[in-house]
């Protein structure tokens, strides 16, 4: 069920993703956007720049292929999987538009006991030139295959949130249509955030948000609060997805400046709980030189 | 400053565009259709279907070069064009992904003394087969160009609308970001829809909605009351654009079944003037013989 070496050895194809500014606009518009926030929503703009997030959708295809098809050495039933946590890091300008290659790699998988834990970077670098832009790093919680005699997760440092109020909040009230509207800008066409029959399936009562979209929405926040709305300060973000959000609720999220990072969490409406936790980001100094 | 021969003998390359699903799902949910709308914003459905005003979205650069560069023997300002109507017609099935083909030709230019009206044919072919999709006639009233001696419009039979209450309504309020959004899936990206420097210059408060935004809302009235929400049943549809629309305005509009036609108009929630007029729809047998 699970070989630990032939998964750690997996070998993944290279994926081209051709951007344009239009989907520079859509990414921007659907993770709650408006048409005021001309600098991301409209290609004439003097400023026009892609919200760091949008680092995500280009290993789009690669999720879909692991989730349809698995992984040599690790089969698995794609309802079992839960998307644990996200690292962003972005390690250069970023283009509104060209072409765009994506390499992936197993970095881990750890024995949970219940389950596994699957880790995988995928590096995504500016075709015509070959400059790194993108490092995301996925981890894939898959219920149900543990047991198998694999290394245990090593211990990871987590940040304190502190003892005061936020240094900041962003709000943001989603709309029905939110996934409809991010799986197209997005790159993640998961029935499950559309087809009510498979949410249904899934346990929910209608088709879930994607934990991305909360993703790219916090870290708007960042942008806006820590950045001076210059997203080239963004240089890395990472959350933990702790609760599902449906489309139409508000999410809340909540920062805390420490040093050169930002802590933050995110809440939904629906009950005050986390759907974002851990949340951290370095911000650096602006790679624009021309703000 | 208008050479009549000239521009009746214009010629315009030919344009490609690549249609894929996710720009049928973009585009059904640019003219407000939500998540719910499965056979149009999910490309997994059983019955996944174009809407069929899809159609204007494929001459979208061809307007662009036109307003941008004009046409040979007819030199304007592109912000005294006024788009004055628009005929759709839906010659065979629409494909929901494929290679399409636009060829555009002149068919009219009339003086009406103050300006001038050109009428240009763009007819869009399924590249694969050859097979023509869609004719679309664009109407472009142009200020200030008229009195150059050249033919007077023919005189063209409007249907009346019959003395009795609409057969039905439909009713779409739409979002503030309507306009962000639609000029993302329509192809129409004149900064007038978006930036408000220009849309200031152009005499409006705010960006305005696209006319042809309006027109694919109406047109799902149409679908869903006459066509029994079976797409393929529209066979043509015309519109004269009467007013504008500020995105977040809601659309009313009416319908009156006579024959084999539905004739409408469309009404701003702003103060209840009409702002599609001579509404017409053709509506004809089932092309979907799954359905």
């Amino acid at each position: 069920m699970v070989d630990l070496q032939k998964v750690l050895n997996a070998k993944f194809n290279k994926y081209e993703y051709h951007l344009t500014t239009k989907q520079v606009s859509l990414y921007a518009l659907s993770i709650g956007c408006g048409r005021k926030d001309l600098k991301y929503v409209y290609e004439g703009s003097h400023d026009f720049s892609a919200l760091p997030t949008i680092g995500v959708i280009f290993p789009g295809q690669i999720i879909v292929d692991i989730i349809s098809e698995g992984i040599p050495g690790l089969e698995f039933d794609p309802m079992m999987l839960l998307h644990g946590e996200q690292y962003l890091e972005i390690k250069n300008p970023i283009p509104t538009q060209g072409i765009f290659e994506t390499e992936t790699k197993i970095t881990g998988l750890y024995d949970k006991g219940k389950g596994a834990l699957l880790l995988f970077d995928c590096l995504t670098s500016d075709k015509s030139n070959g400059k790194p832009i993108f490092l995301n790093r996925f981890s894939f919680y898959i219920r149900g295959i543990g047991g198998f005699g694999g290394p245990k997760q090593p211990v990871e440092k987590t940040e304190k949130i502190p003892q005061r109020k936020p240094d900041a909040t962003f709000s943001q009230k989603t709309t029905e249509d939110q996934a409809a509207i991010y799986r197209l800008a997005g790159g993640d066409l998961n029935p499950l955030h559309i087809d009510p029959e498979m949410s249904k399936i899934g346990g929910f009562k209608v088709p879930i948000l994607h934990g991305l979209c909360t993703f790219g929405i916090a870290s708007r926040g960042v942008v806006e609060h820590f950045c001076g709305n210059d997203p080239s300060k963004l240089k890395n973000i990472r959350v933990r997805f702790s609760n599902i959000v449906y489309p139409g609720e508000t999410i809340e999220s909540e920062y805390w400046k420490v040093d050169d990072k930002v802590l933050f969490q995110s809440k939904t409406s629906r009950d005050g709980s986390l759907v974002l936790t851990n949340g951290i980001a370095t911000i650096g100094s602006s790679t624009n030189s021309s703000l």
